[in-house]
């Protein structure tokens, strides 16, 4: 099969097996992949990945390996979208770690991470994933619209860990893919939402859909003593500054969402933690059913973020697009 | 008076009036003051202080601003500790703060800070406080014991924020006086605590109190899979390292409580907070009535942390003694 593997920096188009399946594992044919900030850091070095990244997709069941007709039956042609943390239990170790065994398999000490650690992603033309980790997708569900389902459920994660409706008001850091998904997602629960960023279009893109938005000026990005202070702030600018107005923006006994991971240390002062007594959590992937209902349902509609969509043949060219400023979600679609 | 005032990066004798006192404040005599690390931060330009630091403190009520003489007669002549943030409300503003209006007046917008920001404070003869922010101290408490009252309080600040009861172990990282306090503090809630440091002395003073303790090696700083992960950790280290070792001493999801503050920025990756899902609380000042119950029933006694004992007349001397890297805690004794 054809996949894109991490090679000097960039994707490089390689002809590998299409993969086996264990027992309770699914081969799953990419319809549709989407590239994500993670895959250019992987590229830059995150998680010293080596293989074929690519963790946002939407596929079809083409085989299942289980003794159960009943289960091949309900899988096989089935679309579908998958959690990208496989667990140990999904490998078969026992007994299982902690963490699965506390009902946390996104948090498994020993789990793969699908296009992110250890296991190939969806920068191919097949992939394999534990059963356990599928969600099929409805009919009435694009595979424009459920190709976000991964990032769309990292945005989900903060109503998960956060009483959202004690917040009305919350400010977004950060007007790139994930930072617009988290926006439409508060918004989506009510509350009322302000954006800063520093693109003019990716602003002007929240605001069409009913999102304050806000420039931050390069000349004083401190923002300090300038802007209001909110109980929620979201931190999702992908880079080190943003942690830095974050607590600036956070009012005292706030609650600041901490979204971005990239690579290496930022010179960071903590003190405002402290004295604000902040609350910071931490938030990384989330629930696929609530992204899914969210889909369903029409209450957020992701397509907007779409920048292009290329050829999967032409991944290596998508890659360095994807990564230019101004870019929003640039999409993979398989030849048939 | 006498008073010792910030002088480059010193402790400077000098001359002053006693403080006059406004309506519901008291003029305070300070029977003994503590030196906090905190002092030594304002000395290296911390809050650009230029007063009277100190704000740990045990005195004795000379003169109150009331009209009446029920409120003058409970409080003269009686022993105090004193809560060091100074809310509007204290200065008579109108309307008052939102954060004084939600009774928070630790984070009060406008608050002045005892010895730390706008207003004088301990290392000298006489201070002046609000009488709202006034303890009695009962009479089976010393004052060596009561002028750990401050710091004590910020300890328990802890016990306020998170479920204690919910974590049966701990690890607390820094051996120094707040590390020690919260140490005692975790252990009289039900914890089993490790304290995490770097000299010797000090965590032998943490075992002679029950605690575990380990020592932090300075050629493994980031003790990378060696060490266990604990649900609560709390960095007390007052350095910037201290971050980065709490963050990966924290097991997923588990909550870091932060109590360090210092001056200036520091290199901290923060992609551990976002990929294991942590909770980090700031924590400052806390619950005076709280560290005073601790005090009278004999469940916490710190005077164990007690280095050396000065006259106040030698505040200078004292001051370079307490940042010396051995020392724990060095008080001020008035003559009288």
């Amino acid at each position: 099969m054809l996949a894109f593997q991490v090679a000097r920096g960039r994707l490089k188009a390689i002809q590998k097996p299409i993969p086996k399946i264990r027992p309770g594992w699914a081969l799953i044919r990419v319809r549709m992949a989407g590239i994500c900030n993670t895959d250019a850091e992987i590229l830059r070095g995150y998680h010293q990945f080596r293989g074929v990244p690519g963790h946002e997709f939407v596929g079809e069941v083409l085989e299942v390996t289980s003794r159960s007709a009943a289960v091949r039956n309900s899988w096989i042609g089935q679309r579908v979208a998958g959690e990208i943390n496989i667990s140990c239990a999904a490998y078969g170790y026992q007994p299982v770690c902690e963490f699965c065994r506390r009902g946390l398999p996104t948090h498994c000490a020993r789990r793969a991470v699908l296009g992110i650690v250890v296991h190939d992603g969806a920068f191919a033309e097949y992939l394999t994933l534990p059963l356990q980790n599928l969600h099929p997708i409805p009919a009435n569900v694009s595979d424009e619209q459920a190709v976000f389902i991964e990032p769309l459920a990292a945005a989900c994660e903060i109503l998960d860990q956060i009483p959202i409706r004690r917040f009305r008001n919350a400010a977004v850091l950060g007007d790139g893919k994930l930072g617009q998904l988290i926006a439409l997602v508060l918004q989506s629960a009510g509350c009322t939402v302000t954006m800063y960023g520093k693109h003019d279009a990716k602003l002007n893109l929240a605001r069409s859909a009913g999102i304050g938005a806000k420039k931050v000026r390069d000349h004083a990005p401190d923002g300090k003593n300038v802007e209001p202070n909110y109980r929620l702030v979201v931190e999702a600018t992908g880079s080190p500054s943003g942690f830095t107005l974050a607590q600036q923006l956070t009012e005292p006994r706030g609650t600041l969402v901490l979204k971005s991971t990239f690579h290496g240390a930022a010179p960071v002062e903590t003190w405002p933690m402290v004295v604000k007594e902040i609350t910071v959590v931490g938030s990384r992937c989330g629930p696929f059913a609530k992204a899914l209902a969210l889909l369903r349902s029409r209450k957020v509609d992701p397509r907007p973020l779409i920048s292009r969509t290329f050829p999967l043949e032409d991944a290596t060219e998508a890659m360095q697009f994807a990564q230019q400023g101004r870019v929003m979600k640039v999409l993979l679609k398989a030849a048939r």
